[in-house]
C-alpha cells in the first residue's frame, strides 16, 4: 500500500476518525461531501458495518443517488433496503439513464413504480427502453444521451447547433452520430474532426464510417471486447433496423472488464463478484456454507475412493502417506491448464475451432512434466521408503493423474461453456473430483493389484 | 460461445483456410488487412504456431508494429525475435511515442539504438522521456502528444488554433490542457465545453480546475483506480514541478485493467499474465515444470507430517480414508477468505486500518460454518465407520483446521506484500501448506492421543 490514493484515504479515515471522536460532526461531514461520489462510496466500502452507518447518514441526500450507483451490489442492496421511497426518490432524480435503470433493478417493484411515475414522459419512455435490456446487453449498458446530426449539414451549422444546446453536450462525448432522417444511423462525426476541419465541409464528407454501431442485444462481454480492440471512448447502439436507440461510453465498459475479471478471480473460491468484504456475519457464512457444502461432496467421493482400499493401505502404510502427493499434483497441473482455457474463452481465443490444437499441445506439456516429477517422486519414495514396487507404482500414478488432469483442464472450461454452466465457478470444483479421484485410482489401485 | 464476434472471427478463420486451401494467398492477403490491427492480433493469438507464421507473413509491413502492439509479451517477443533490425525500424515508423516505448522495451539493446538513431530529434526526445519510467507508472503509460492552450486567450483564438493543426488532434482528446507560461498545468479545456460556450469567453473562464493532474511516478494500478472512479477519459501528467510531461489515455488503461486482472486470475496457477495459449511446449513445460516444483516440496512437507503418524494409521486406516475431507474443507475455506482480501488489497479497499475488522468478522464465519460442518462430517464419519471416537476427533479437527485457514487467509496477503511479495502468486501455495500441515496433524494427532 506504498500507493499516494490509498495513503491518501488512510489519512483521510484517520481525519475522518479523529473529527468523529472530537464530536464536530460538522466537521467530518463538511470534510466527507468534499469528495467526489466515487471516492465516498470507495470509502463506505472500506469501511466495518459501524462506521460505514455513521458516513453514510453524514452524506449529502443531493449526492446519494451517485454514491449508490459506485457501491457493490451487495452493499448497495443493504443501504437502498433501509431507505424509504421518498429518499429513493431524491436520490433517483438527478442521474443518467442508465445509472437509473441499474439502480431501479435492485428496487422493490413497489418503488420503481413510484419512481417511473416521479419521472417526466420524455425520462420515462428513455428509462423504460432501458429496462428493456438485460443488464449484461449491449441496450442495458447504454444511455439514451445521444447528439445526433445530418450528413447534408455543414460543420459551421452543427457549430451553431451545439452552442444553443441549452445543457451543453453529455458527458464523454467524443462524437456525435450521423443519422438520416429515419434515425438510421450512418457514421459518426468526432469531435476532434469538428473542430479541426474547414466550417463549409459537410458533415458527409468529415465523418467517419469505419465505427461499427452495436446491435442492443450484443453481449456486455463482446461490447468489451470491442472497446479493447478499437480504443473506443464511445459507441452507438442500434435496434434491428439500424436505428440509434442510445450509446455507451468507456466509463461503464471499464466497469464490465472490473467486474467481469472479478467475477473470474472470485468464482473460482465461489464467490460472488459483488461480495462485499464487509458483509454481515450471518450472511458471509450462509453463502461460503454452500461452497463447502459443495466441495465436501467431492471430498467425501475421494475419501469413499481410498475407503476401496482400506485393507491395502493396512498392509502399506506408506500408501497413505503417499498418496496426497498424487493428487495434488494431478490438482496443480489440471489447474493451470484449466485456467488458461477459461482465460482463452473469455478473451475470445479459444473456441471449439482451435480446441484441438490446444489440448495436444497441453497433453504434450504434460507429458513432458509428468515424466520429470514421476521421476523425482520416484527417486524421493524410493529414498524415502526404500521399495523399488512403491517408486514405480507412484512414478506410473502421477503420470496417468497429470495427463488425466491436464486432459480435463483443458476440456472443461469448453465443456461446461457448451452446457450453460459458468467454468468460472464449476470448472475448479470437478476438476478437483477428477484429480483426486483419478490420483487415488491409480495410486491404490496399482499398489493393490502388485504390491498384495 | 454465441457471441456474434466470436462466430465473425470462426467464420473469418474458416474462410481464411479455405482461400489458403485453395492456394489463393493473395485473396487471404487481402481479407487479413483489410481487419483492424487489433483484429489481426487476436487472430494471431488464436492460431496454432504453423498458421500464425504464414498469416504473420501475410500482414502488410506498414500495420506490422501496431499488430506488434496489441499482442500479448510472449508472441511479440517471439515475432520480434525473428525480425531483423530493418524490418523492425519499419514497423516502428508508424507509431505514437508511448507505443513505440512499450515495443522498445522488448527489443535487444543495439536495436533499441538503432531505432533512437532513426528518429528525428523531437520524437527521439519524446522517447527517451517515456522510458525515463518504469512500464508500470503513469510515466510508463504517458503519450507525449498532448495539445495545450493558454488561460487568457478566447475559446475564438483557440478554434483557429486547432483548425490549423497540420495532423488534426490526437486520437481520444477530449480536453485540451491549459498551461501557464511555465508549462506548468493549470487546468483542462473539455472540447465539448469548448463547442458549446461563448467563442468570446476566456479559456479561464471555461476551463475545468477539478481534474487531478497525474505524477509521473504514480503507480498504474492507482492510475486506473483514478479512472474508474472518476469516468476520466483522459489525464495529464505532470513532474515534480507541475510541469506537463504528457497524458495518460483511457484505452491503454482498459490495457492496465486487463492485465491486472489477468495477473490476479493467472497468478493463481502460478501463470504468468502474458502467457501465450499457444507457446512451443518446450517453453510452457519449464515454466509449468517450476510451479509443479513449488507444490511438491508443500505436498511432500503434507506427507511427511502424515509419515509420523504412520503407527496410528496402521491400527486405525479409517484415519487415512478420512484426511483429506479434513485437509480439503480448510483448503476451501482458507481460500474464499484468501480471495476476499486479495481483492480487497488490489481494489485499496483493505489496509492495515480495517485489518482487523475483517479478520474478527472472517473468523466469525469460520466458527459458525466449522460447527456446522465439523457436525455435518461427524455424522458421516459414525454412518460410515461406526465409531463416536473417529467422529469427535474428525469434528474437533476441521474447526481447527477451518479456524487456521481462516486466519491465514486473511492476513498473508497483508503480511507478503508488507514483503514485497506478491500475493497473488504466492499466497494460494502457502495457504494450502497451511491447510495441508494443519489439518493431517490436528486430526492425526488428536487420534494418536486419544485413539490408541
Amino acid at each position: 500500500m506504498t500507493d499516494d490514493f490509498a495513503a491518501a484515504k488512510d489519512r483521510l479515515t484517520d481525519a475522518l476518525h479523529a473529527v468523529l471522536e472530537s464530536g464536530s460532526v460538522r466537521k467530518a461531514t463538511r470534510m466527507l461531501n468534499a469528495l467526489h461520489p466515487a471516492e465516498i462510496s470507495h470509502l463506505l466500502q472500506s469501511l466495518p458495518p459501524q462506521e460505514r452507518d455513521i458516513v453514510w447518514g453524514m452524506v449529502d441526500k443531493a449526492a446519494e443517488g451517485e454514491v449508490l450507483l459506485y457501491l457493490n451490489d451487495d452493499l448497495r442492496d443493504e443501504l437502498l433496503s433501509e431507505m424509504d421511497a421518498s429518499r429513493i426518490l431524491a436520490a433517483a432524480e438527478g442521474l443518467d439513464t442508465d445509472d437509473l435503470a441499474d439502480l431501479v433493478q435492485d428496487l422493490p417493484a413497489t418503488i420503481t413504480s413510484q419512481v417511473l411515475a416521479s419521472l417526466d414522459e420524455q425520462r420515462r419512455e428513455r428509462l423504460e427502453t432501458a429496462l428493456g435490456y438485460p443488464e449484461d446487453s449491449a441496450g442495458g449498458l447504454m444511455n439514451t444521451d445521444t447528439v445526433s446530426v445530418r450528413p447534408e449539414v455543414t460543420l459551421d451549422v452543427v457549430m451553431r447547433y451545439l452552442r444553443r444546446l441549452k445543457d451543453g453536450l453529455p458527458d464523454i462525448t467524443d462524437n456525435l452520430l450521423v443519422v438520416n432522417r429515419e434515425g438510421r444511423f450512418l457514421g459518426v462525426l468526432y469531435l476532434t474532426d469538428l473542430l479541426t476541419n474547414d466550417l463549409d465541409d459537410s458533415v458527409a464528407e468529415v465523418m467517419t464510417l469505419d465505427v461499427q454501431p452495436m446491435p442492443a442485444s450484443l453481449s456486455a462481454r463482446e461490447v468489451a471486447h470491442r472497446f479493447e480492440q478499437l480504443d473506443l471512448v464511445s459507441a452507438p447502439v442500434i435496434d434491428d433496423d439500424g436505428r440509434v436507440l442510445g450509446r455507451i461510453t468507456v466509463d461503464d465498459v471499464m466497469d464490465v472488464i472490473r467486474e467481469e475479471a472479478d467475477h473470474k478471480f472470485m468464482g473460482q473460491a465461489g464467490l460472488s463478484e459483488t461480495e462485499d468484504m464487509f458483509a454481515p456475519v450471518l450472511l458471509s457464512a450462509r453463502r461460503r456454507a454452500l461452497w463447502l457444502g459443495v466441495n465436501l461432496l467431492t471430498a467425501f467421493l475421494a475419501a469413499w475412493v481410498i475407503g476401496l482400499f482400506e485393507a491395502t493401505i493396512q498392509q502399506v502404510v506408506a500408501l497413505a502417506v503417499l498418496m496426497p502427493v498424487v493428487a495434488s499434483m494431478g490438482g496443480i497441473a489440471g489447474t493451470q491448464t484449466l485456467t488458461l482455457a477459461i482465460r482463452g474463452i473469455a478473451l475470445g481465443q479459444l473456441s471449439i475451432k482451435n480446441m484441438r490444437w490446444l489440448l495436444a499441445k497441453e497433453m504434450a506439456v504434460a507429458a513432458i512434466n509428468s515424466a520429470v516429477w514421476a521421476l523425482v517422486v520416484a527417486g524421493v519414495a524410493w529414498a524415502w521408503f526404500g521399495s523399488v514396487d512403491i517408486a514405480v507404482i507412484i512414478a506410473v500414478a502421477i503420470s496417468i493423474n497429470l495427463l488425466a488432469a491436464t486432459f480435463s483442464g483443458a476440456l472443461l472450461p469448453l465443456a461446461l461453456e457448451r452446457l450453460g454452466i459458468d467454468p468460472a465457478l464449476a470448472g475448479g470444483v470437478i476438476l478437483t473430483t477428477v484429480t483426486d479421484v483419478v490420483g487415488f485410482l491409480a495410486f491404490l489401485g496399482l499398489a493393490t493389484l502388485f504390491l498384495l
